[in-house]
Parts: C-alpha cells; structure tokens; sequence
C-alpha cells in the first residue's frame, strides 16, 4: 500500500494546502519518504463539519452496528498486516516485538469497546415509576447517557498504534457514538495514514457516514487550536506534554460554548520504598526499578521517575543493586529528536543540580537515551520545585528521608499522579496506612510490590489522576471508563413508547441492566 | 433562636471582619434586623483549611453515618420549625405554602441520598480477576470512586432552601464524602443561618469534624472569587445567572490547578407547540402555558421563556387563551430588588422591540414583576440574537414557524437548554421525530406534553444541560445523579485485603453490587 501523505476528509484522500513535512526515522537518522501535506483551516473546518453532520446518524445505530464497526476496526488493522509494523518501526525507533504487541493491544481496546456495548449497561439507563395520584403527580421519567458530539483526538507519540489514529480514545469516542477528527502525531504520519485507512474501510463496510472520522496531518500548534475552537467539537482528548495540554484546555475554556478536555500530561509515578520491605528486599528492587524505569528507554508516561525510601537498612544495597542494573544498559534510541534533546537537557541539569547525587549515568548519544539516577534528600526536595518536573525518558531521582513523617510530609507536597506504588512488607502496613489516604487524593492508581509500567486495559483500570497527571481528574484514558469522557445523560419525561430510546422502552427490549425507582434490575 | 448575623467556620460563629450589612422584604420593602457581617479572606482561607483537613476523616466514614448524618440534617432542619418558615418569607416574599414545600423537598433530597449511600452501588465498584499465568500476568485490579474533596457551594436565590445552604448541592457533596464551604446568598441570610445551625448541630451530633461545614456571608463577588481559588477546594456547585457562573469558571480554569465547576445558570426551555395539538388543545395548552409561565412569579430555572408553534390551525386560539389567562394575573413580588428591576428593563426592551408584537403585559410595580407575552416570526428570531437571552421572571417569546422545517431550523440555532417540551397528539409524532435529534443535542430534559416546571427528585432526572444551561452538561444538579459531580474513580493494583476499602474486599463485605471483570454480581 502506498502512503500518499494524505489528509483523508470525508472518507476521501486529499492533499493538505498548507505545507508539507516528512517523518523521521531515528534508528537510522535521515528523513522517511514520502512528504506529508498540512491541512489548511478550511480543510479542518470541513472535517468537523462532515462529523457534526454525521453525529445524529452514527449515535443512533445500535450498540450491535458500532460493536461491529470496532470489530471491524480490529480486523482491518490487522489486514495491514507487515507494512504496518515495519513503518511504525522506521518512524518511532520502537523494536517489532514491542509494536506487534501493541497492535494486539490496540485491536483489544477496540474488541472490549465491542463487549461494553453489546453487555449494553454503559447507558445507565433509569426509568422512575410514575405516580399519578400523588400530589403533584410524579410523571414517567427515564434517563439514559448519549455521546456529547464529535471529538477532537490527538495522538501520542509514545504509542503508535495504542495512543494514536485507533487507539484508546478514538474507541472509547467512537463506541460512545461519537465522530473522531483525528490529529495525527507529526512523529509517526506514516503509521497514521496506514492505520486511518483501516479505519475509513471499515466506515465504508459497515456503511456508516464518511464523517464518522477524518483524519488530519500536520505539525505545529495551529491544527490543534483550529480544531479544539471548531463549534461542531464537543470534546477533546489529548495524550502528551504538559504544555500541549494545557495550551487545549486554554483554548477549550475561551470557546463561546467551553468543553471538556481529556488531556493525559504528567507524571513521576512515586515509587515509596517502605522500610521493612526496604530490609528485606533491597535488591531485588533496585533491580525490578531499573528494569521498569528503562523499559522503553522510560517512555512511558508510568515510568517511575521519583523514587522515595526513608535511610534505614537497605537503602545503600537498593542504590548498588538499581545504579548497577542501569550501568549495565545502553542508551536507547528515543521516539523523536526532541524527546531526545529534550531528555538531554533535564538529565544535564540534574547532573549539575547542586543538591543532587549521580548515582548512575549512561552517557548520551545522538538521538539516544541513557538511563540515569539521581540521588537528593527530602530536605532538598521539598523546597525545590525544579525536582518534582517529569523528565521524559529512562531518568528518576531518589529522595531520601529521615522517616515515615518526613515520607508522609514529601507526599503531601506532589502534584497530581497516575500512579503511586508502594513496595511493602506486612510489617509495613501500619506506616502504609498512613499514606493511603494522601494517595488516594493525589493518583488515579495505587500499586502494591509491582512497578508502575505496564498499564492493564479492563474493567477496572484507572489511567488518570488530578491535574496535572490529566486535564480531568474524574476521569480514565484507559479501560472502559473511559467511554464516560464522551457521554451526558438525557431525561425523558412522559414520552410515548415510539418516541423513546429503544433502551428505556417498556419490557426492556435490549435486555439491559436498568435502574427501576433506584433498583438495578432486568425486567 | 436570635439571629446573629455571623459566618460559621470550624463549627464556631464568628463576625465577619469585612464590613456589613442587612436582609431585604421585598414584601414589607424594608430592610430585615440584624445586620450580617462580611467575611474577610482570612477566614475564608481558614474554612477552606479546616475543609480540607477534615476531608479525609470525613470520606472514610461509613455510608452508614453519612446517611445517618444526611437524615439528622433534615431532622434538625425540621427542628428549627416555624421560626425558619417565617424567616424565609421575609427574606424571599415567597409564601407559606410553597416554601414548606420547599423545605419538605430540602428533606426529601437530604433523605434520598441517605437512601443512594444506603443502597451502596454509587461507588462503582469493579474487580478484574488476576491471571498469574498469562504473559504479561494480569495484575488484581480493584476500582471504586471516592469524593473529590472540598466542594464550594454558592446558593442560589430562588430557592432559598432547596438549592441553598443544605440544598441538592450540599447533600449531594455530603453524600459524595466532600466538605461544603457554603457562601451564603444575601438575598435570604437570615434563613441561610439558620439552616446552617441546623447543618453545624447535625455535624456535632454525628461526631464528625467541624471542618465538614462551613457558613461564610457577605455580598459581592471577592468572596466567590477567594473561595474558588483556594487550593483546598476541589470542585464548585453554582445556581445563579449566566455572568455570575461564567465568573467562576473563569476563576477555576486559571487556578493553578483547574477544577471542574457545576454551574446552573441560564435556560429558556423552549415549548413546541406541534401542528396537530395547536389545532385540537390550543386554548388548554395556552391555559397551562400562562400557569406555568406565572408560577412562582416566573423565577425558575425551568421558566418556559420561548414558545415555537407553526402557523396553522389554533394560533390564534393559543395566543387568545395565553393572552386572556395572563391579563387576570397581578404583579408579583420578586425575590430581590435587583431581579425586580432587571427583569422590568429585560420587558421593557422587548416591548419595545421593533421585530415584536405584545401579546399581554401586566403594568410593573415596584419590587414586582408583572407577566409579559410577545410574539415574532422565526425569520426575524433566527436573526437577533438579542431575543434568545433568557429573561428572569414570568415573560415569554412566541416565535410563530412557517413549516416544520422553519421550527427544526429554529431549533438548531438555540443554545444548550435545561428542558425542552414538546406538546404534541400522536399525529404530530412523525414531526417530532425529526425535532427529537436536535433536542437531544441541546438539552438535559425533554418533556411531552406538560409543562416545565416542577423538577422531580429522583434517580431519573437531569436538571443539566449543555452550555450555557450549565457549566459542564455532562451532569445533573437535581436527583441522585448530582453525586457523580463530586466523584473521581481510584484503581487499586495488588493491594492486601487490609489495605482495601471495604467495598473492594473479597466476600462483599458491604453486600453491594459491583462489577466483576465487567459483569454485575452481588457476590
């Protein structure tokens, strides 16, 4: 299949007017053909509109047609077959077994979108018994969630597939009904076109509206604020840095009519080393830590980049065990040139920090990551904020101290987490008890005696937190949660049969868990 | 019980140190004894200080003294007994009638969510199996929602105790496990003082922490402004006008962390009058319409400011009937001097319109709203933006259609609503359906042949809607639905059985539905 470095509007290739770039292939260092075309304004502005237009069409097709159409999705992803990998490859660096693997990923996320909607219990739908000699009467009312309207989805540069054109946000939209406008990551415009063919194909089988999704090419800021500013956008969602962030939400909340983002940002995903565990364990943490941490030359937004353990027995063998296992690996080829410079930089700086140890440093090359530790005391930590930045890529630092209060005292101080994750013995539990509480207001998820890499797609996943790990703190990017980003409730008060939703009607002809005055129930 | 005029911070009253100064009767039109003091920013930073230390005590109490504590409010707030009737009266120029109405629905609301937090199943709670064998092995991921944190609630002033100090907002953020720092309206001090003691002695009989509650008065918006921006507080609860919301959301999303506001703010609640039901119910509709329209001197949320009707059969009949059954009202007694005064120019403007025609209009008085009817073309409705602003009080706008297809262009130009109600017979059902997408789109309620007013609260309303009905109209300010506002989700990887909540243990130890690997079960 060729990549013809297309924006596709309304099903149909076109040629950005604004521009063009081309993709970078960091493994070999020179640029990848063919050239990319930028979208003009009006060209966004066609996309969106073409979604807006098709939101009543797409919303009303029943849970089966969309858990269909994701399905679909799934199975034309993989009809992509080996081109998809190798250009992924080329354009992100990233190894074969790792994005093979997130394609498994990605086609699953779409498959258990396909499971929510045909168990159908995501509409929460409700229905109050009415009482008509009660004084005033109490009328028939019934409730149910529906898509707020076309959303604007930009994607990640750190997964090709799982964050970008199908991935997370792009199912969860889609399987609550909602159009996606699609900002391909300028990192991997390749793998995007690749990925928006399938998904435009399985548009065209399942014959749902060409509008239903587009997918725009380009770099810069301005496709993104011309987007997020478009009327007929209801919702935004956003993996990245803090800055992209939080210029969209800047611009979502100057809008005549505000709306939600659902940006996924920051994170240093606090590892707390208690103290017994720290006695017993000590190695074998330090070397699960340098494992997670470099895992993906640690470009993952759980990567842990913040460790804590209060000196006692064990923290000098858990800095041997962890600086060993990283002076054992080698720099690593990072996604883009500016990650890469990026990382540099932060890691240089902390190098140089005057409160700050190297406990270990692989030196960098061009393009190149290598992991680094850092080692500083609470003492330090809490009065300098420089410390408490995400720096993206294989780089953590170690803060030490004095004891449990002190711990308790460093954690009250960290801004919003996805992750938080306690290495504990059950001596320590007393001491995490603590601590659980000022976890629980600043992270979306709390780990015990694993390492925070690795995030689960399921039920009862949390990739989210309080600002600034997310825009949206009541949210998840991750997992099926994720579909109530993208949905509002609708109450209907005396409507006759023929005008409601099929999934309020009298006899429950979906067969879906309902609330009856309160009761779940599936009568 | 002598009114002290005094905030209530930490469970203690104290003056306000910023200035003074006094209720109005709008009835007698005089000013009410005592005077009020105006709190200074130190101690609304102490509130919201107190709030958040409090937070984490008061989150982890049972639902079981939660509901307890959301009933012993309602008991104490019956306690206070006539004195508050009285006082209320005064303050509103409401009447006896309705607000014991009022303070039977303030119960009634405490007691519902007492009733939700007894059922237990708002938590959300979801388990996935762990699977050890599989590559990568699937971690015990355990997932419910817990409180946001401190929420600040501003009362609004047309139901001084329904949406005020222990209204849907403060129940609903009680019931979520979130302290309430309350900023009292200066419409109705006196009432919001006592309902307070009421708050403050149920706070003190259940043994939970002062900081649970707080009562800060004043007028003016620095008060608004200090309390959103503090640090501790962690969501907002709004009921109150368009300028006065969009304030507070533009004060929460420049705050270093953003935080999500619940505004309620501004609503027409358009009337569709379909073809079939104007020609055999006009003069009915137009009887029910005008009672609606007066109720309460037209100061609800609900107010059906905006007729919409085809030119056809019953017009003339509607305008006859609405007409005749407005001339025979009086002019009311507003609940403030400044919607008085307000609502007079916002008629006096439209009278004066050169697009439109008055169809009845009942001479102002001093402090009192008289109803007002006019009537325009969708053609000239479509063009001045000035004729959708909602108007406060007992005034409406009749835009007369020439097809259906004028009303669906009609509707697809009009902002996000709280209600919209369709007057149909089952001839006009075709019409309709082609009406329902768009209502859907625009807002939270769709009513078929009532009347807007009268807001049940149930588990199956939505008193929301999207911008500019609401801040946010992904939510719900009446019914139990109002506690997701309040709610953001944790996810729990490995942890040991003692480190969980109870709602996640193993065996169901609160016996409550939850969701394992997807499905519901109670066990």
């Amino acid at each position: 299949m060729n990549i013809s470095g297309e924006a596709i509007i309304g099903g149909v290739h076109e040629r950005g007017a604004a521009g063009s770039f081309k993709a970078w292939d960091p493994t070999r260092r020179d640029y990848l053909e063919p050239s990319f075309h930028m979208v003009s304004p009006d060209q966004i502005d066609r996309a969106c509109t073409l979604a807006g237009e098709a939101f009543d069409i797409f919303r009303k097709t029943s849970d089966q047609q969309r858990a269909q159409f994701l399905d679909t999705v799934a199975e034309q992803i993989l009809a992509l077959g080996d081109e998809l990998i190798e250009r992924a490859m080329a354009e992100s660096g990233l190894p074969r077994a790792r994005l093979e693997g997130e394609r498994g990923r990605t086609c699953g996320q779409l498959r258990m979108f396909a499971e929510l909607l045909r168990e159908g219990s995501w509409v929460d739908a409700r229905m109050d018994t009415p009482l008509p000699e009660r004084t005033p009467p109490r009328p028939d009312l019934r409730y149910k969630l529906i898509g707020v309207g076309p959303v604007a989805v930009f994607a990640a540069s750190n997964f090709p597939l799982a964050f970008s054109v199908a991935g997370g946000d792009t199912a969860s939209a889609f399987a609550a009904g909602c159009p996606v406008v699609l900002k391909a990551h300028s990192a991997h415009p390749g793998t995007s076109e690749l990925v928006a063919r399938a998904v435009v194909k399985a548009v065209q089988l399942c014959g749902l509206p060409a509008g239903v999704f587009a997918l725009l090419t380009g770099t810069g800021n301005g496709i993104g604020q011309a987007l997020v500013g478009h009327p007929a956008i209801q919702a935004v969602g956003f993996t990245g840095s803090r800055s992209g962030g939080t210029a969209l939400m800047a611009v979502a909340a100057a809008r005549k009519q505000p709306i939600p983002v659902y940006a996924e940002m920051s994170s240093i995903n606090p590892l707390f080393i208690m103290p017994q565990a720290l006695a017993t364990r000590a190695t074998e943490i330090g070397k699960g830590f340098a494992a997670s941490l470099t895992m993906g030359v640690g470009q993952f937004c759980t990567n842990p980049g913040l460790v804590l353990a209060v000196d006692g027995p064990g923290l000098e063998q858990f800095c041997a065990a962890a600086s060993q296992a990283l002076a054992e690996t080698q720099a690593g080829v990072m996604l883009t040139q500016g990650i890469a410079e990026s990382y540099r930089k932060s890691v240089d700086t902390l190098h140089g920090h005057e409160t700050v140890t190297t406990l270990a440093r692989i030196e960098h090359e061009e393009g190149k990551g290598g992991a680094a530790l850092f080692r500083t005391s609470a003492e330090h930590f809490l009065t300098r904020h420089e410390l408490h930045a995400e720096v993206f890529g294989p780089a953590s630092v170690l803060v030490v101290c004095k004891d449990v209060g002190e711990l308790r005292q460093v954690t009250e101080l960290l801004e919003g987490q996805l992750t938080a994750t306690l290495q504990i013995d059950p001596a320590d539990y007393d001491a995490a008890e603590l601590l659980l509480p000022a976890l629980e207001r600043k992270v979306g998820r709390i780990l015990a005696n694993g390492f925070p890499t690795g995030v689960e797609v399921s039920s009862a996943m949390v990739h989210g937190g309080p600002f600034p790990a997310t825009a949206d703190g009541r949210s998840t990017s991750v997992g099926t949660a994720a579909i109530e980003r993208f949905l509002r409730p609708v109450c209907y008060q005396n409507l006759p049969q023929r005008l409601l939703p099929a999934a309020l009607r009298d006899g429950n002809p979906l067969g879906i868990w309902r609330r009856k005055d309160g009761a779940l129930t599936k009568e």
